[in-house]
């Protein structure tokens, strides 16, 4: 029966993303306030698999709430994928007398979180934690915030370089296959274009956008480019609009893994807070294979199979904002 | 009829709050955008009373997206709030060509735009411009999320001190009437528990949870006390839990001003672009005393009578989230 | 002699600064360097009356670089004023096999020190860590740059709304008996005037120079107040200054116990890190009784009654300099 | 006669640092304090030649004091280098009335300073603007504290995903031909080991430390590259250290044109203060072809040719301390 769920396993998972100890914290407290016995399983599927895991108290958690990273470690385990793997991974949740599982990560993790469920008929939720925000189910994954944020305050500061020389600047950031932090850290960081992967532009249609802006007298620029983009690295497209506009002094940056860190915004450490109760609460009251999410603002369950399978499209609305202020 | 907007006025008025200056952009862009011609108003109602106007380009809100504050200034006007007061307004406002006006402020600003609108019908539409969130119509109001933050880093910084010498804070954050700073900032900033108008908690209930953490071994503890809240002061309420627990080593932080301030987030930024936009596209649209607001990540446009009289309640889920993580 | 130094114990006293972590880190890892044993002793001097205390490893200060505060945690001790506490603490020192003892900490703390390696012939060497600047021998203490900050980063956010507004603003920094901070951050911050404990200024003055910045048409003014003033409290000036320009429209600000946390600036974290490591290096050497300072940025050594005595002198010449900037 | 002076032209050259702003502000305003005219000349030494220039006043210079960049713009001039080019802006300087000129930069526009003023026998004055700090005659280039902090912070978020994944990052930090940047923040950032330009470390060298970390049990590193290091760039030393060490998990990160902007710290606000009124006292005093410097604490004038030639060492002591906390 759902309530009987006593000792919950809880494990983050894939690449990293600030808000995720908050959420291992709220797993930890609430699973403590409903008399629940909780196991940190440290390096992600690996802990399991190796039986790397230990019982964590309210002290436990104690002053992670505002560090990024996650302490229970994350990693992408091969051996997981493996039918052995997650046999040996099911000996040791079995032999740690574990009722059920909390995945905190993408989509990655919850594909294998789902087979596992299946496989062993086992418990299990996930969190979305990720910054790339590129899972239904949710308005906003764990950590896309600060990640937008992390991002934009470096817009800012090669703004004001770009801004003293009057220089182009493309500036290239995190997202594979999504382009939302390209697309909200454009609108926040005043940036004149954006190269994102859902969004079919042309390197005309760029060229076209920057003549219209230098017609404006706009002293300096700044393009942003998602890092999945359909039009090559932002070097390639730094090279191809020089080839076009060669008076422009134009710089690329990359702003890479410095994305991934950082102390969680506010908003993240609420909703990895709200998430991690609500997975809790969700066990005990039967949920599995489900993720957690907030959508409009109320915590919801969507099976995981949903959640990443069903493509998360950029707001058509924002990039309608984004065109006008660009003038 | 609604697409005879031809020339727009705006102003910022009340408290400031971050982000009105990306308002105030977006407004101007935007107008420009649909070929509208766009007056900045200074200094609030007073602006419109004293003709202190001028008109705004492309150029006029370069670097201004990432400035805390408002370069159009803001003031409280006691002349708005009489007959005459808005008669010479209106006289300005005519005299200027203006057609509409878009007010970036609370709800004292909007009572007085409504009352504009209607004594002259004169279109006009509101942006929620305050960090208090204490508006209906919106899930946020501009300057709200950087609040947050705010107040959160403050709390992190005075968490290191507290730890290091295991004392209890007592952090007074900012909201009259509204919790919702004091609300998100405790459970982002792991407050032990929070004081708000909204909820009648006793002295007894606080000291009797501050008891419970003591128990835990928690060795410091930060309860957030809202400004407005109705057990009195943070000092008041630091120096009756004194009485009851005399061993404890007690100080008192009131945040203050610097609330107001910084640089907004992304969040913020994106919001009051957003806004920005659908203010003008209202105006074209022919709303009129209405105010811009997103529900749902979903641009809507409520009464402005409706959306200063209904009072928006905290989320009932994040208290019990917040008392849950509090153990 | 001085090179039979084989265990170290360290702790932090008095009021924590930012950087006490990374130099019980730098402690730690040159003793280890030097193949000597190092001991953390918790909760300051009544840790070593206690024996609150073990050994730490290389892995123990892994992460704490970053963080504000003190994982030693601090305590001001009123045994250890006295004759019998000390007597225990130096039992504790010689049943862990102490040999020396470095003190992190300010000049409170320093006495005690002093007077504890006289009575039981101990070798002690203190490192300055607090955000007032007040010690000689020492160019910058521990916490000092990061404190600077930390206040002129809340006076940039209060300077938003001030300048929103055309407010004048009183905020109060910290520095009882110093005006360091008040003084850099005023200048950091542009402040119009400030006072400090240092300067016999008189509301006169001030009020002259407020009304030659409201000539030259400021908008808005912050003037900086240190906490230890002759003048009274911030609100005590703000109310005098209030009766002479009662058009004024004020508000104070007391920035409080958050200039003592955050992560430490990298000037700081070097700072620490070099004094740590000097500290270590003093006890191998032979010295006893000093302090660690860095002055023209050269690592020195001075007795301790020598650092304490000694009133360090505010810069005649960057009290110039704020008053030329604030016309 | 040395005290003649009576108008003053100001301009920004070279690579852009924060604080440059703070030393425009000051030169404006000491030189207001003293009765002397002042201009602001744009985008370096090509508005001097083009005569791109105006008046400023004390309220031409509010609200710059907290912003990175330049208001004034910088370029790297090439006609300044050519004789005709020199000639011209003697022109437009003599027909502005201008009898002086502070130059805030780094060495390559102290170069072209010290010809114009020999060539045409005008005061120069060099304000050192440059975050490499590799000027002799200061302690502190304007820029290099802020440039520091922006580096760690980004070392800071990059280790929280370096200790979650157990990885080893190469970050590249600017510095084409002095690794003070790399240096400090090496220390500030806790960094097991850093490459230089000025320091002859080997391949070899890098991997018995990083093999020595390992048997440490260190689960992450962090090492940090100058811009200009001998060994290649961070992305050649990267692949050779996979070479030797194949199991480990690499990843490079260029922190690039970020570690140029940002809001400058408060030492750097304080500095380029004092630097910019002694600029103009030293002008007024009579001094001519002089760099301002702070050399333990105190203004110093060293003649331009000096100031370049001599090349700044870094801190061998600081080198020491950074190996022994590496271990």
């Amino acid at each position: 029966m759902a309530t009987e769920i006593k000792k919950i396993g809880v494990l983050t998972s894939g690449g990293d993303a600030p808000g995720m100890n908050a959420a291992v914290r709220a797993v930890v407290r609430a699973s403590i306030y409903y008399g629940i016995d909780v196991f940190g399983i440290y390096k992600g599927y690996d802990g399991l698999i190796n039986g790397n895991m230990e019982q964590l108290y309210v002290r436990s958690v104690s002053n992670i709430l505002s560090r990024g990273g996650t302490f229970l470690l994350s990693a992408r385990s091969k051996e997981f994928r493996t039918k052995e793997g997650r046999a040996k991974a099911y000996e040791n949740f079995k032999a740690n007398g574990l009722d059920a599982l909390v995945v905190i990560g993408g989509d990655g993790s919850f594909t294998g979180a789902d087979i596992f469920s299946q496989e062993f008929d086992v418990p299990v939720i996930g969190i979305p934690g990720t910054i790339d925000n590129d899972l239904s189910g949710t308005d906003f994954t764990i950590g896309y915030d600060t990640a937008c944020n992390t991002a934009r305050e470096a817009i800012d500061k090669i703004r004001d370089t770009a801004s003293s020389h009057e220089r182009l600047f493309f500036v290239e950031v995190m997202g594979r296959d999504a382009g939302f932090i390209a697309l909200n850290s454009a609108i926040g960081g005043g940036a004149v274009a954006m190269i994102v992967p859902e969004h079919n532009w042309s390197i005309d249609a760029l060229i076209s956008r920057l003549k219209k802006g230098a017609a404006n007298q706009k002293a300096s620029n700044v393009v942003i480019v998602a890092e999945g983009c359909h039009l090559g690295s932002s070097y390639d497209i730094a090279e191809k609009v020089k080839e076009h506009i060669p008076h422009y002094d134009i710089r690329v940056s990359v702003l890479g893994h410095l994305q991934r860190g950082g102390s969680p915004t506010t908003l993240d450490r609420v909703l990895a807070s709200r998430m991690g109760v609500a997975a809790v609460e969700g066990l005990r009251e039967g949920q599995s294979k489900v993720m957690v999410g907030v959508i409009n603002n109320k915590i919801s369950y969507t099976p995981i199979g949903e959640a990443i399978k069903t493509i998360k499209r950029l707001d058509d609305d924002e990039f309608r904002i984004a065109k006008i202020l660009s003038i």
